[in-house]
């Protein structure tokens, strides 16, 4: 009876959605689908590069596959604890902490920034993961309009004698664009608050030696400052990092529940990881070719008549008239063998949907062009 | 100014850890260390194992190290697919998801089972991971006494008319008692409730063909049940997954943020652990010899009056008189080359110290009777 009508609930939710055109369905991909991944976040093509397989098929051989433990138990290795020195050297921070990903990294580190009386201050364009760790932080949280600084400044002004910390990605996820990080963090001090910087879509795409963009902003190192990032996307692997001053980091071994109460990343991936990230520490011509594509990519279909995204890195958003033709726009894409992402709402932090687009120095250049040809074809 | 006053009151914390006793503190291992495993989690000795190893490496070599997006981007492959029907075919349930974390797996279903109004009722012993998901859902939670089912009927009598959400693990993580699991379901539903079993520490270990605790208590397939567990203990891999009707299956991939907004766990971990289910079905050997050295466990640990839980499945407990004993006694023990788990506050669900050992059949028989020994004669 009960369950009859849950069921039928979801079922109902389900139609719904189906209605508005959200419907979400899975698309499992062969190992070699021969489609151009428009879509991906590999962007710097280290996923299936030789030394990176390598170092990871290396690490299978040598510890197995699971870490078989926490990482305060069983599953911290040798290859994890490298890993955590060459991240926080490259990031210029005290330490690095290495998480099983970049969501439960977010949860674990917002809530870490978490005291009495702190109010979160957090974009409106933030990524799930930080609007679940400002969640589950249990502090009030302000939602400040997209790369608003005065939006800041006023929230930060308005309590003063809290603590306060003020929450963004660098470069967003769906649209591309790059946060006023320098910006922001003179705000974020004038006001004695800490500043938290999601790094994901930076990391090895911008700055320095691919440090991101916090490095970028010349805010390396900065003792109020805390930077996360995902392992997943330019470094082609999984898992996340937290890096800041070594006392936050003890803090977050000894107290974050999403690091202490989570089996570590496996050493394969952590081993794969290392080496992704010397090839992204010395990938320059990579991220010039990057640079390169995002512009080109913009100039191209903004000649086509598109409504396209700055391109600040390598995500490139163009806005679709609705829900349903983005589906649709991204099918046909796809049905002419080219992956592009469709980001409708609630995944978008507007009403608005889009084509999402990545650019990977993994892609062959002729496919790039001639993917861009594709989705200009396929557009409503 | 700030900084420096945020640093301080992290330091000073730090220090009143240190003063009680629970500091935390990370031992990276070596590929080879040597050391007698009774802390991880690697209940069947599948995560070093050379089929799982070898279909791992086979992926790996076919797909690269990271997934390059999420689920519903690039990040399902057609060996998460294959998982999720086997899983799903070994659970009894309509279908099943994989997530990239035994942790993400339940903050994504305890919420996705949130209905409005909804009560959730949870174990007082509950993992970290579902009491985040409590939290992250916004509902309102009771907190039950452990295993007390008389509890939780009284919970649900006191709010008739509302959705609800009995919310529990299967064997307990720290102590490694089982759950009532046939009760609880017959009291949630007599009221019309759902139950979320958390399988973790079952899966693989017991029930028909190491279906888990839910198979083993005759709840397979019932439609107001929904399984988690993760990939990463008796599986020896990693990843989480959520188990139950195609409905709840559907619902969640269209909505959990959790499974939406993170990347999908890497097809070489995915491929592993299909090897994994493979060999733990057909392995009631390794069950039985489990089952056989938890009892022998019990046994010589209570012989040698020590405090020992009851084992019901690979988890053997055993009272510190406080946390410095607890730590100074699995310190003793890595340095005799056993590893052990020290459990203190916050992470016991009562104010009680424990060592927690586990037992694996990966772990030679004679190494393992060796560490008991030590465990004894490291007593306090
Ligand atoms: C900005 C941002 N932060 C965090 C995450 C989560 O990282 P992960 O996929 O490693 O969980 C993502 C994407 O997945 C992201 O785009
Ligand atoms: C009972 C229980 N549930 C969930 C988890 C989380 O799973 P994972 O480590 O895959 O995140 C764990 C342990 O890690 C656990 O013991």
């Amino acid at each position: 009876m009960a369950v009859a009508d849950w069921l039928a609930a979801l079922d109902r939710r389900a139609e719904l959605r189906a209605k508005a055109g959200l419907t979400r369905r899975l698309h499992p991909r062969a190992a070699a689908d021969g489609v151009v991944d428009l879509a991906g976040n590999d962007y710097l093509g280290l996923a299936a590069h030789p030394e990176v397989v390598a170092a990871a098929a290396q690490a299978l051989a040598a510890y197995g596959l699971g870490a078989t433990g926490s990482r305060l138990i069983r599953g911290s290795t040798e290859v994890h604890h490298t890993l955590e020195e060459t991240l926080a050297d490259w990031l210029g921070t005290d330490r690095a902490l290495v998480f099983s990903s970049g969501y439960l990294a977010n949860l674990g580190a917002v809530r870490a920034l978490v005291r009495p009386r702190t109010l979160l201050i957090s974009d409106a364009h933030n990524h799930a993961s930080l609007i679940d760790g400002c969640r589950i932080s249990g502090a009030e949280t302000v939602v400040t309009p997209h790369a608003d600084v005065a939006a800041v400044a006023a929230a930060l002004a308005a309590a003063p004698g809290r603590p306060a910390v003020v929450v963004t990605e660098s470069v967003f996820s769906v649209d591309g664009d790059l946060a006023p990080l320098a910006r922001l963090h003179a705000t974020a001090r004038e006001h004695g608050a800490l500043l938290l910087v999601d790094d994901a879509h930076a990391l090895g795409v911008v700055g320095p030696d691919g440090a991101g963009a916090v490095a970028e902003a010349g805010l390396t190192g900065e003792p109020d400052v805390v930077v996360t990032a995902t392992l997943s996307k330019a470094l082609g692997g999984a898992g996340g990092v937290v890096a800041g001053p070594a006392e936050f980091v003890r803090h977050l071994v000894e107290t974050a529940r999403t690091f202490i109460y989570d089996t570590a990343l496996p050493p394969v991936v952590a081993a794969g990881v290392q080496a992704a990230v010397g090839l992204a520490r010395s990938g320059a011509g990579l991220r010039a070719e990057l640079a390169e594509r995002a512009a080109h990519a913009v100039g191209r279909l903004r000649a086509a008549g598109l409504d396209v995204s700055a391109a600040d890195a390598a995500v490139v958003s163009i806005t679709a008239p609705s829900p349903e033709a983005a589906t649709a726009w991204a099918t046909a894409c796809r049905d002419r063998g080219v992956a592009v992402g469709c980001f409708r709402p609630p995944s978008t932090p507007d009403s608005r949907s889009r084509l999402r687009l990545t650019v990977s120095a993994g892609v062959p250049r002729a496919d790039f062009e001639h993917a861009l040809e594709v989705i200009v074809e396929c557009a409503p």
